[in-house]
C-alpha cells in the first residue's frame, strides 16, 4: 500500500522526447508512403463533414469520387505489380492503408474493397489474361468491383458456402446460381451502387461433383443497369460506413465464360477436366483463402490507427479541461491530473504503441512472404495466424479505446462535430468483418495446438480436437516453440525456480517470461482437456464447446506475448535517446497492465504472490504518473494531420 | 479442471418456468402501467423506421408529435399531482419511463426532458402559482420546455456554474446573463427547436452577493421566434438521439419578473431580501439538486431495459443461427450451444435480471421518499446515493451488453434494420448524461465514507478527504452498517474464520458475505490511505487524485453488493415454483460471475484460495449450461412488444 502515496524515486529523471523523432520511429519503414497519405488526407478533409451533410446516395458517390482521386496519386496501387503501374510492395500498400484510417473510414473501407479485396483477388487468384483485362481499371478506379464471398448463411465458414458454379461443357461456360436465400451474398461492398464486376466465391461443380470453393469473375452491371439474372438489394443504412454501398446479391443461372475462373491455383479444361497444381483440396482452399490475409492485416492496422485518433483527441482534451477545484481559491484541476483519468487513458496509450509495433512486425513478415518466389506453406500459415490474432486484438482495442475516449470527453464526445460519433460508428464492424474476431482467435489456437502441422488445412475445429487428442500433451508443447522460449528467458532471471519472485517488475525478461509461461501452460491445459474429453468418449463437438473458452484464452495469451515481444524488440533496437527512455516507460506500463489484467490467472497458477500482485498495481499507478507529462507528446507523435482530427471544440478547450 | 467436462449432477432437474409468470414477476408493482406503455410502444412502432428515413428536422418534429400523443394517454403524467391530472405516483411514472426504453430512445429522452426534467423542476422547485401557470401545459405537451443546467465549463460541477441571475429591485426583476462562453448552457434538450420556456440554473446575485445556484423560469421563444436577448445554437447531429433537438443557449441580460424564481426552497422579497427555510446554503443547494434524483433513477432503468432489447435479439438469434458443423454429416451447431457464446451472453442476461431487481428496490424507495410528507435528509441522501450508483452500473451495463450482443450477431448486427445501430448510438450517452458515471461513483463513495453525516452537503471531494482523515478508521467503518451486515451473514456460514473456505459456492449467504467483506475492506482501506496521505502533509487534491481509483472501486463494491442483495431478496420473496428455481440459477450465475470478475482482489485479500477461484470459474461454466435451455424464455419474459424489436432478419433466421 505504501508506494501509492510515494514520490518518484530519487534520481528519476523525466525524459524529454522529441515529437518528430518519435514520429519517425513510428513511421518506421514507410516514411515516404505515410507522408503521401497524410497529404491526401489533408486534401480531402472535407469528406469528414460531407459524411454528415450529404444524403446517403450523394455521400456514396462522393466517396467514390475521392477514391478515384486518391488512386490517381498512386497511393492505392503500391501493392500491385510494377507492370501495371504499381510498386510491387505489399508492405508499403498496407502502411498506406492503415495510415488512411486517420481520416474518414468509409473512404478507407471503399479503398479496401476496391484495391485490396477486388483488385487483390484478381491479382493473386487470377493469371495474366485476367491481369491484362482488369487490373488497369481496378487500379485507376474506372472499373469498380465487388468481393462476393460472405453469404447470409455462412458468414465465417467459407468452406460451407452455397453459391454454385456449374460447368456446362456444351457452351464452355460456368452457370452461377444462388440456390437458396442462405446462399445470397450478403453485405457486399460496392454492390448496391457502383460495382461493375464481382469476384464471386462459389462451389465449383463439374459433372455433378464438387471441386470445392473457387473464385469467378461475374459482371454485375453495365453502367447503372444491373445485368439480367443478377438481383441486387441495397443493404440500406448501417450503424456507420454509410459511404460504402453494401448490398446483397442473388444469381439466377448467370452464364460466364470458362475463362472467368480465376485460375492461378486450379483450372477447368474445355472438356471439363479439373486440374490444380495443389493436390490436397483443403490445402488448395486455404491457399486461395490466403488472399484474405492482406485484408486482415489491413483492418487490424486500421483499427490501431483509429484508436490513435481517439486517444489524440481525448488526451489533449484532458490536458486542457479543468474540473472541480483542488482547494479553496485554487484553479480547477486538469482532468489528466486525476489518477482515475490517467488509469483510463494511459494504459490504452501504451497498448496502442505496443500494437503498433506488433503490426509493424506483421507487415514486415507479410512483405517477406509475398515477395518470396516460393509459395512456402509454413511461413504462410504462420503469417495468417499472426494476422488473424493481430487483427482481433487491434480491432477489439479500437472498440474499447474509442469508447473509453468518448466517455472521457463527456457530452462533447457525443456531438458529431467532435469526431467520436463517426469514429465509433464506423469502426464498430471492424471486430466482425474480414473474419469475426472470435472465429479468428480459434484459427490462431488451431495453428498453435497443431503446430501448423502439415495436416493443418485438413482440420476443422473438430478435426483439431481429434488431432490434439491423439498426441501426447508433451508433444503438443514440443510442436510449439514457446517452451524453449520460456526456458531461454527464464535463464536470464535471478532466483532459479523462484524467478517469478526475485526478478524486478521492470525487467523485460521477467515481463516476457510471465507471458511465455502463461502461453505454455495454457497450451498444455487445453491439450489435456481436449484429450480427456475425447478419451471419455464425449462427442468432439461437445468437447470443443466445453473447452472453447480455454481455446480462445490460449490464443489471447499467444498473441499478447507476440505483441509484448514486438514492442520490447522495437525499443531495444533504438539507440540510447530520450525517445528510447520515454518508450521504455510505455513498455513497462503496457507489460504490467497486461499482467495485471490477468493477475488472477497468474495467482491461480502459482506465478504471482498476492503481495507481488498488489505491487504490480502500485507500479502501474506510478508509471501512469510518470507517463502523464509525456502524454501529449506521445499522441502528437502519431502524426495525425490536424485537418482530420475534427474535434476543434475539444482541442481548443479553454481558449 | 474436472468439472469442466462434467455432466449435470445426478438429480438435477431443469426447471420449466412459464413466460407469463416470469413477466409478472418482472413487472412487479406496476403491471397496469407497463401494459399501457407496451400499447403505446406498439402503436407508435413506426417511429423506429422514421428515425432513419426522415431528415433531422422532420424527425425531431415527428418525435414531438408522438410525445404529445403519448401524453394524451396519461402515461407521462403519472408522477404529477392529482390536481393537475396526474396520479401523484412517482414510482409508477419511473416504471412507465423505463418501460418506454424498449422503443425509440429519442422519444424516451424527449419525454424525459419534457416531463421529468422540465415539468419535474417546476413541480418540485416551484410553488402553486408556478404549478397553476405552467403544469397543465407541461403535462399535455402544449408547453415544451428545457432544463438548462449543464454549462460548457461545468458539466458535472453544478455548484460552480457561471450563469448569473442578478436581482434588480428598481424593476422587481432578475437579469439573466451568460458572462462568458464557459457559462453557455450546453446540449440542452428541446432548445434547438421546440422549447418555449426554460428552467435555468444560475447564481443568484443580490446586492453583489451570491446566494448560490437557484432555478428560474426564462421564456425562450414565442412560437418559432427566439426572444430578444436569447441566443440559441443547434448542437447539430449527434452520434444518436437525433430526434431530440439539443442546443446551446446564451442569455444577454434577459429580464424576468421576480416571480420567475422557482421559490419553494428560497425566495427574494421585493426589497431584495433573501430568505430560505433551509439555513445551510450547501444543504439548500443539494436539496434543490435533489430533483435530479428522478432523472437518474429514470436513466438507470432505461439503460437496463435497453440492455434487455439487445439480449432479446441476440439470444433468440443465437438459438436459431447455426454455424460450423459438429461432425461429418451432422447439422451445423446452434451458436448458443457453443460454450464461448454462452459465456458471452448468459452472464449478461443474469446481470440484467439482477439490475432489474435493484432498480425495483430503488424505485420503491423513491416512491416512499417522495410521498413522505417530511423532507427528511437522511433517507434522501441514501436514496440519491443509491440512485447514482444504480444509474452508473445500469448504464455501463447497457453499453457493454449492447456492444457484446451486436458483435454476437455479426455483420447483421451492423445493419440499421436490425436495431443495434440505433440501440448502440442512442444509449451511448447514457453513461454521461444525468451525471457522468465516474462522478456519480465518487458521490456514492463520499456518502459511504462520511456515513451520510450531517456534514455531507458541506463536503466537496477534498472536504471529504479531510473529513475522513480526521476520523479513526474504525469510526469510518462504524458509520456504515456494512461491518454489521457482514458479521450477520458470516454467522450463518459454517467454518468460523474459515467461512470462505467451507461454505458452498451456491449458498447465497456465502455470495453476499464475499461482497460485504470486500466492501468493508475497501472502505477501511480507502480511509487508511486518505488518512496517511493527509498525515504525511500531502495536499488534499493530490491525496484524492492518488486514492481516486480506490475510492471508485469502493463505490463499485458497495453498489454491486446492493444489486446482489436486491436480486436474492426478490427471489427469496417468491413462493416455491418453477420460476423461482429458474431465477435461482440466475442468482447463482450473477453472484459467481461477479465474484469471478474480481477474483484477483479476493485472492489478494486472502478470501479465495487459488483452488476455490478455479472452482468458481467451472461452476460459472456449469451454470451457463443449465441456463442455456431457459435462455429464450428468460428474454421472452422481458415482455418487449414484438413490434418494437425491429430485427426481423435476425429473429426469423432460417425460416
Amino acid at each position: 500500500m505504501a508506494i501509492d502515496e510515494s514520490q518518484p524515486e530519487a534520481g528519476y529523471r523525466q525524459p524529454t522526447p522529441s515529437v518528430p523523432a518519435l514520429t519517425q520511429i513510428l513511421d518506421g519503414d514507410h516514411t515516404e508512403v505515410r507522408r503521401l497519405v497524410r497529404q491526401n488526407l489533408a486534401k480531402h478533409r472535407g469528406i469528414l463533414l460531407e459524411a454528415e451533410e450529404l444524403s446517403t446516395d450523394e455521400f456514396r458517390d462522393r466517396v467514390r469520387d475521392v477514391v478515384v482521386e486518391v488512386a490517381a496519386t498512386g497511393q492505392t496501387a503500391l501493392g500491385m505489380p510494377r507492370e501495371y503501374g504499381g510498386a510491387g510492395d505489399v508492405a508499403a500498400s498496407v502502411a498506406a492503408f492503415e495510415t488512411m484510417a486517420f481520416g474518414d473510414l468509409s473512404l478507407l473501407v471503399k479503398i479496401g474493397v476496391q484495391f485490396g479485396l477486388f483488385g487483390g483477388a484478381i491479382q493473386q487468384l487470377g493469371t495474366k489474361p485476367h491481369h491484362d483485362a482488369y487490373l488497369p481499371g481496378a487500379i485507376d478506379g474506372t472499373l469498380l468491383g465487388c468481393f462476393a464471398m460472405t453469404e447470409r448463411g455462412h458468414g465465417s465458414d467459407v468452406q460451407a458456402l452455397g453459391t454454385t458454379a456449374t460447368y456446362d461443357p456444351a457452351t464452355d461456360e460456368f452457370v452461377i446460381t444462388t440456390p437458396d436465400d442462405a446462399a445470397r451474398k450478403d453485405y457486399i461492398g460496392n454492390a448496391a451502387r457502383h460495382g461493375q464486376l464481382a469476384v464471386v466465391f462459389a462451389q465449383l461443380l463439374i459433372d455433378g461433383r464438387s471441386e470445392g470453393v473457387h473464385a469467378f469473375l461475374v459482371p454485375l452491371r453495365d453502367g447503372d443497369r444491373v445485368l439480367p439474372g443478377v438481383r441486387i438489394e441495397d443493404s440500406g443504412r448501417k450503424l456507420g460506413l454509410n459511404g460504402v454501398d453494401n448490398g446483397q446479391i442473388w444469381f439466377d443461372d448467370v452464364r460466364i465464360p470458362r475463362t472467368a475462373l480465376l485460375n492461378r491455383f486450379a483450372d477447368v479444361s474445355a472438356e471439363g477436366v479439373y486440374s490444380s497444381p495443389i493436390d490436397n483440396p483443403n490445402r488448395r482452399f486455404f491457399t486461395m483463402l490466403g488472399t484474405l490475409v492482406l485484408g486482415r492485416v489491413s483492418v487490424g492496422g486500421a483499427g490501431i490507427n483509429a484508436a490513435k485518433v481517439a486517444l489524440a483527441v481525448a488526451v489533449r482534451y484532458a490536458d486542457r479541461r479543468r474540473q472541480f477545484t483542488t482547494g479553496q481559491d485554487q484553479p480547477e484541476q486538469l482532468l489528466l491530473d486525476y489518477g482515475q483519468h490517467q488509469r483510463r487513458l494511459l494504459p490504452l496509450l501504451a497498448r496502442t504503441y505496443a500494437l503498433h509495433c506488433a503490426q509493424e512486425v506483421l507487415v514486415r513478415e507479410l512483405g517477406v512472404v509475398f515477395s518470396s518466389p516460393e509459395h512456402d506453406e509454413g511461413p504462410r500459415r504462420a503469417l495468417e495466424s499472426r494476422a488473424a490474432g493481430t487483427k482481433a486484438l487491434g480491432t477489439w482495442h479500437a472498440t474499447r479505446t474509442i469508447q473509453e475516449c468518448r466517455e472521457a470527453c463527456g457530452g462533447a464526445g457525443y456531438m458529431s462535430r467532435n469526431r467520436f460519433a463517426a469514429l465509433k460508428a464506423d469502426t464498430d464492424v471492424f471486430t466482425t468483418f474480414e473474419g469475426d474476431n472470435t472465429v479468428l482467435m480459434q484459427l490462431v489456437a488451431k495453428g498453435l495446438l497443431t503446430g501448423y502441422s502439415s495436416e493443418f488445412e485438413d482440420l476443422d475445429q473438430l478435426g483439431m480436437v481429434r488431432f490434439v487428442a491423439e498426441l501426447a500433451v508433451e508433444s503438443v508443447i514440443e510442436r510449439t516453440n514457446v517452451a524453449k522460449l520460456f526456458e531461454r528467458v527464464r535463464d536470464l532471471l535471478p532466483g532459479g525456480e523462484e524467478w517469478d519472485q526475485e526478478a524486478g517488475l521492470l525487467d523485460p525478461n521477467y515481463q516476457v517470461a510471465m507471458l511465455r509461461f502463461r502461453e505454455q501452460h495454457m497450451i498444455s491445459g487445453v491439450a489435456r482437456r481436449l484429450k480427456r474429453g475425447v478419451d471419455q468418449g464425449m462427442d468432439a463437438g461437445e468437447v470443443f464447446s466445453r473447452v472453447q473458452d480455454h481455446v480462445i484464452a490460449t490464443a489471447h495469451a499467444h498473441v499478447e506475448r507476440l505483441v509484448l515481444e514486438a514492442f520490447i524488440d522495437k525499443v531495444d533496437s533504438l539507440a540510447e535517446s530520450e525517445e528510447k527512455t520515454a518508450l521504455g516507460l510505455l513498455v513497462d506500463l503496457h507489460a504490467l497492465t497486461t499482467i495485471e489484467a490477468d493477475r488472477a490467472w497468474f495467482m491461480e497458477h502459482g506465478r504471482l504472490t498476492t503481495q507481488r500482485s498488489k505491487a504490480i498495481s502500485r507500479e502501474v499507478n506510478d508509471l501512469c504518473r510518470k507517463v502523464r507529462p509525456l502524454a501529449v507528446d506521445l499522441v502528437d507523435a502519431f502524426g495525425i494531420p490536424p485537418e482530420v482530427l475534427r474535434a476543434e471544440e475539444l482541442l481548443t478547450w479553454g481558449e
